[in-house]
C-alpha cells in the first residue's frame, strides 16, 4: 500500500517554493493538527475553481459575473489599467493610487514559448478602447521580457483607435540604493528622469 | 458572498512557515494551476487522516496495524530507541545508522504549558521493556529543555526495570565551529568529549 505521509508530500512539493523537507513538514503539520483544519483546507482547494470565475468585464477573478471594481460607479471610467495577472490588480489595489477601471490579461507574449497575440484575447479589450470614451490606457504589465514584449504590442493595437497609452514607471525601487542597482534599472531610471 | 481566495489564503497561512502573502501566493498558485492539482490536493489532505494510523507496537504512523520497522524481523529487537515525533523516526531511518526498534512518545513533557508524564503514555513503553530482554533504550528525545526533561524522567522511571538507559549525544554538529558555538553546547562538547 501505498505511504500516504509520501503521497501528501509530493503532492505540496509541487507548489512554488516548497521543497521536499518543507513539504514534509507540513504533512506532518496537517496531521498532527486537529483533523477539521485538513478537512477545511481541503474543501477550500476543492471547490475553489468552482467558485471563482472570471469578470464578464475586466477578466478579474470574482464570484459573480461582474467583479466589485467594474460594479463600482464611483471609480473613474476613463482610465483603463491593463495587467498580467489578477495578482498583480490585487497588488494595485493594495496600493491604493489607482481609481480607474482594470482589464486582466491572463498572459503575456513570450514567442520562445510559443505564446503568440491570440492568448491575449484582445478584441474584448479593443471593444471597450472603442466604445468607452476612454482618456488613457495605462500598461502595467511586469517590467520582465514577457512584460515588456506585451506593452509594446498592445501600444501597438491600441494607439490606432485614438487612444493615449502610457507604461508605468522603470526605476529604483523606494529606498534603492544606486550602489546595488543592476544596470538596466540605472540607465531606465536615468531615461525617465523627471523635472524638480 | 465571501471571498473563496481570501478563504484559501488565510486557511494556507495557518500551516507553519506560511505567511499571508506567501499564502497569496499558493492559493493564486492553486487556481492557476490545471484544476485536477487543486482535486489531487483536496483528495490527499481530506483522507489523510483516516489513511494513517499509528502502529499498535511502536505508535509510529503507519497504514497498517503493525508498521514496517516493527514488522521487519531483521531488526535487532534487543535495542529500542524512544523519539517524540515520527518524523524523528524518519529522520533517524534517513540516517541509516540505527537498526533496532522504535517507540514513539507523540509527545514531551512541557510542565509550562500543563503537560505531565500522563501525556506520554508510558505503559506500552513500560511493558515493552518488562516483557522484552531489551540490553538499552536509547532516549533521543531533542535537545530543547522539554526534551531534556523527558529525557530525565523516562530514565528515571525506566532504570528500575534494571535496563540500560542512553541518550544521544550532545556537541557541536558535523562541520561545526566553535568560534559561532553557543556556550551551552559547548560545555556540553567538552562534558562528553571521549578517547581518541
Amino acid at each position: 500500500m501505498a505511504d500516504p505521509i509520501a503521497e501528501l508530500t509530493s503532492l505540496l512539493s509541487r507548489l512554488p517554493g516548497i521543497g521536499e523537507r518543507t513539504a514534509a513538514r507540513l504533512a506532518y503539520h496537517v496531521l498532527q493538527a486537529p483533523p477539521e483544519y485538513a478537512q477545511a483546507l481541503a474543501q477550500g482547494l476543492s471547490t475553489i475553481h468552482a467558485r471563482v470565475r472570471r469578470c464578464e468585464r475586466c477578466k478579474n477573478y470574482t464570484t459573480d459575473s461582474v467583479c466589485r471594481i467594474c460594479a463600482d460607479v464611483a471609480r473613474d471610467s476613463s482610465v483603463l489599467c491593463v495587467v498580467a495577472r489578477p495578482q498583480d490588480l490585487a497588488a494595485l489595489e493594495r496600493g491604493g493610487g489607482f481609481r480607474g477601471r482594470y482589464y486582466v490579461l491572463h498572459a503575456l507574449l513570450s514567442p520562445l514559448d510559443g505564446v503568440g497575440p491570440e492568448a491575449l484575447d484582445l478584441p474584448p479589450l479593443l471593444a471597450r478602447v472603442k466604445n468607452e470614451s476612454l482618456s488613457e490606457v495605462i500598461i502595467a504589465t511586469p517590467l520582465s521580457v514577457e512584460g515588456e514584449a506585451t506593452a509594446l504590442y498592445l501600444a501597438q493595437e491600441l494607439r490606432p483607435l485614438g487612444v493615449k497609452c502610457t507604461r508605468i514607471a522603470s526605476g529604483l525601487p523606494h529606498g534603492g540604493e544606486l550602489e546595488y542597482t543592476d544596470q538596466v534599472t540605472l540607465a531606465r531610471a536615468l531615461d525617465g528622469r523627471r523635472e524638480l
